[in-house]
């Protein structure tokens, strides 16, 4: 046995007892004749003493060459400690070291492990193994077990089944960003690896399986935005026989049980929003609404006076800053700057000074007097004290541009608390989208999404008009679950094929297995899918998922730990009837 | 809401409640102005009827339209049947319906949804999304997802965290059988899927996870024996600062739990066998021990008489079949045949009829008398009206023989109930394994396996007779988990590369990552691995994993269902850098 005890465990109870400990040496102070170590585990911290008096000078001297990250093994007893740490649950006690034995040398490692370390991204991501000793790294590792453990629980429960699906699936055409894998046993041809078991989770649903989750890796060979990974984990889930209410019912449950068992936090019955009125309202589909600051549109009572930029515009939108009024004029002119950037493109910013006694003292002055401007305040909610921002121009762009303004002022008045959760359900979701590249409407979702049925008449003359049964689980701002009901009709399923402007032959070629088992006996079916990453990074307070994975990769895909994609030898790629063709010879 | 019960909740307690279902039609009884339907999910069966007098004539004309595996939704009032089935739990019950809703039709299914299916394998395979719909299958992923839960529940609860390790890994020189994903971020590189998380396992024991686990997939190109499949699922862990003692204990108590929950079999201290002891008594590394017809060695009893096939033999040993006097000539000649076949390879069998009445018959009268005969039957303990079967030649293959021949006759006799649960620990592996062809030694397990302190001296002198720290857990004749306590010192693992021929550079570059984690503080540790999918097989009583899993491959690595792997477009190999260089144009 190479302990008796972890170091997280030992209280005032345990003086006098005979224990044997293991761990890494955290630190070391010397004082001569004396020597502590505080020895880690995964459970915690627990101080040593050597002391020449009471074991032996020999322990002392051997004791004196532990170096940081050293992996020992001590024997001794349980003693009452002089002056108590109240910071660690061991604080009340040390060990007077009888036995020592260096279960393994360290070198000096590359960076601290503490939970402050003075570590670079890169470093610790090179020695990885040496950042997840560090507490914050470790505590979100177990922290992302609880959540799929709790996840589950509640599925299970539910009376969910959670089946592995296939890793090693099918390419389709249009899965551009699937990752493929040779098949050795059939040449020529490939695997590809699934962007999400969509497919199966529905044959699952044909099948019978009635309700179906898995916590599932999924697949996706794409240029890397910030804080996305190749590889990554979903909730994965599909009812059948339910309507859209049934499904929100159920995955609302799941996120309250996660909130309740992992957070301590209870919320109320999570708001419904349309997408509709999330656009007007934050001019975002997955709004943070842990705070006010809702759009107020100024079209009514901020047009048709002599303001050109005003009037020319679609949408004229504003939102109240509160105590925004603080700002002097050099900081609003730096947040005019930051809202000129390419990446948020607006053109300029008309502000109101809400002053305290009433008065109102805005950058457009000459256009519009105390009177309108008080309509405007009114309009966007503002108080005395606040300050109004307004943009104007093409109503899509404008949103987006002043959603970005709302959540970056919201994050420097400190309105994003990371302990406080705010979920709701974004509903009703456009079935179609106009892509201007290819000129024509695809699906939002995926093809199979149902259109709401009192809509269907509007499938010919506005199809952009469209409302499907598709929803989003929104948390704080960020899109953690999505889905929708399925099609399961096959009239429905062609005239949605076809105003998505594929042949009933193209269909079935991208679609086939799918198509065919809709013929027999396809049941009614909704789902949806949680990203797990996300969705554990928020629950923890914070908005990394990097720090949640184990063993991330970086923004060009690589695991830097491994040295992973790499090359591999002539032999292996003749084995698999493949050629190498770099572009870069 | 679609249902307000399923098909399986109804009771004689709900007559006169008026219910929603909704399933498949499994079967309909037309009486002409009645009509019988079997309503089929998940759940259950619930019976309806239509029935002219008490609903309308309109409907029962539509409900004689249900065809098979039709999709509907029927509310109506439950009522007492007259017949009741005893064979189903809704069976007091029937649904009298007032209103038939067809959600959904259903083609004729190719085969019939019932347990006893009249559907080939083949044909099932490509429709395994109706396959799903039957009891069987049903059951059997439901009875999968069950074991995964247990698992799970016992492993947490033991302070085990589940961590997810990534699928895209590094592809190494020696990963002949690594599937390859090839990067479109990074040219000309791959990464490969992994055969086992072994490295990273070990690096989150480096990491100071103490206890890890994972259930998860794991994926082998290579050619696929029967019942294997190219995707696989194992329960991997790892422990740090233990031996093997705590390993075995920790396991044994999961298999033990398995055992209770899922099949309420209750199970003693779990025997534990040398390798060398199961060679011996089994002549197999994973011995059936539900049963006995133990090896008995004859070589004492029948060397040195006139029987030069035995005299020249390395190995004479025996087995006795319970009752197999019974056998005519002419079973026992197909025996033989059985038994000389290419697959088993033996060239004879000696056998020995033990009479009722004390007296032997054997096939080699010429040379043993009946006092010699007795003394076989003493050593492979055979009674009266028993057969004793005699193997000789190479030690190593005739094992292999005698072992083969013992679980075709226990399965024949019977003695393999899938009922009965035989668990038994196999230990002290051999650290190496003497490779023919590379004439040169392998490690049995894997380089990181540590081999026993007290062996270490025959390293030089002898290394076939070193034992491993390495241990397998045999579940009635399978290997349902393996695994090591691995070398955490520098120095035993330098010896180990040594010996298995690697140089120091050789070493590093194949292992470099691992090594080099091991240079900060690595801690004594060791883990194993179950076999998933084999373990669900047994524990439900079957061999054939493919029946447990949703949608397995067939022996050439093809999921017939969605016809993968396939070839993709030019467009798409062309953006990865690749050109097909096919040997067979």
């Amino acid at each position: 046995m190479y302990r008796t005890h972890s170091n997280g465990e030992l209280r005032i109870e345990n003086v006098g007892q005979e224990v044997t400990l293991a761990g890494w040496v955290q630190k070391t102070r010397d004082k001569g004749f004396m020597i502590w170590v505080d020895l880690r585990d995964r459970y915690g911290i627990t101080q040593l003493i050597f002391d020449a008096d009471r074991s032996s000078k020999e322990m002392v001297e051997e004791a004196k060459t532990l170096g940081r990250e050293f992996v020992i093994q001590v024997k001794g007893e349980v003693i009452e400690r002089v002056s108590k740490n109240k910071n660690i649950p061991t604080g009340a006690i040390e060990i007077l070291v009888k036995e020592l034995t260096v279960l393994n040398k360290s070198l000096v490692p590359p960076f601290t492990i503490e939970d402050e370390t003075d570590g670079g991204d890169e470093l610790r991501m090179k020695y990885r193994y040496l950042d997840i000793r560090r507490n914050p790294v470790k505590n979100n590792l177990i922290f992302r077990s609880k959540v799929a453990i709790e996840t589950r629980k509640y599925l299970s429960d539910e009376g969910f089944i959670e089946v592995e699906t296939p890793v090693l699936i099918k390419s389709t055409p249009e899965g551009a960003r699937d990752f493929v894998v040779p098949s050795r046993m059939n040449e020529g041809q490939f695997y590809a690896l699934p962007q999400s078991p969509q497919t199966f989770k529905q044959l699952l649903m044909v099948g019978g399986l009635d309700k179906y989750f898995q916590i599932v890796k999924c697949f996706r060979d794409e240029d890397l935005r910030a804080d996305r990974q190749p590889e990554f984990t979903q909730i994965d889930c599909e009812m059948a026989f339910v309507e859209q209410e049934d499904i929100l019912n159920t995955f609302e449950g799941l996120t309250r049980h996660l909130l309740k068992e992992i957070n301590g936090v209870e919320v109320a019955k999570f708001p419904r929003m349309t997408y509709e009125e999330a656009m007007k309202k934050y001019g975002n589909d997955k709004p943070d609404i842990r705070f006010g600051m809702e759009f107020g549109e100024l079209n009514e009572v901020a047009q048709h006076k002599d303001f050109g930029v005003f009037n020319n515009a679609e949408l004229v939108v504003g939102i109240a800053v509160p105590g925004g009024n603080a700002y002097t004029r050099k900081e609003i002119d730096k947040l005019i700057e930051w809202i000129k950037r390419p990446q948020i493109g607006a053109l300029g910013m008309v502000y109101v000074r809400c002053n305290e006694d009433g008065t109102y003292k805005s950058s457009v002055d000459k256009f519009y007097n105390q009177e309108d401007l008080a309509k405007w305040a009114e309009v966007t909610g503002a108080k005395p004290g606040d300050l109004i921002c307004v943009l104007s121009g093409n109503a899509d762009k404008v949103r987006g541009q002043l959603s970005a303004l709302r959540m970056e002022l919201a994050t420097r008045l400190g309105l994003r608390k990371p302990n406080e959760f705010a979920p709701l359900w974004v509903i009703d979701f456009p079935l179609l989208e106009w892509d201007e590249e290819t000129q024509r409407y695809h699906a939002m979702h995926h093809p199979f999404t149902s259109p709401k049925p009192e809509d269907m008449h509007l499938l010919d003359t506005d199809p952009g008009k469209v409302r499907a049964n598709a929803y989003d689980m929104v948390l704080n701002g960020n899109e953690i679950g999505g889905g929708s009901i399925r099609i399961h009709d096959k009239k429905t399923q062609a005239l949605m094929f076809d105003h998505l402007g594929f042949t009933p032959e193209q269909a079935k070629e991208q679609f086939g297995f799918l198509m065919n088992a809709f013929e027999y006996g396809a049941p009614p079916h909704g789902g949806l899918a949680f990203g797990l990453d996300r969705l554990v990074a928020i629950l923890g307070g914070q908005e990394t998922i990097r720090d949640f994975i184990a063993f991330p990769k970086n923004n060009s895909g690589r695991d830097i730990m491994i040295d992973a994609p790499s090359k591999i030898d002539d032999e292996q790629l003749k084995e698999l009837c493949l050629k190498l063709d770099l572009k870069n010879k």
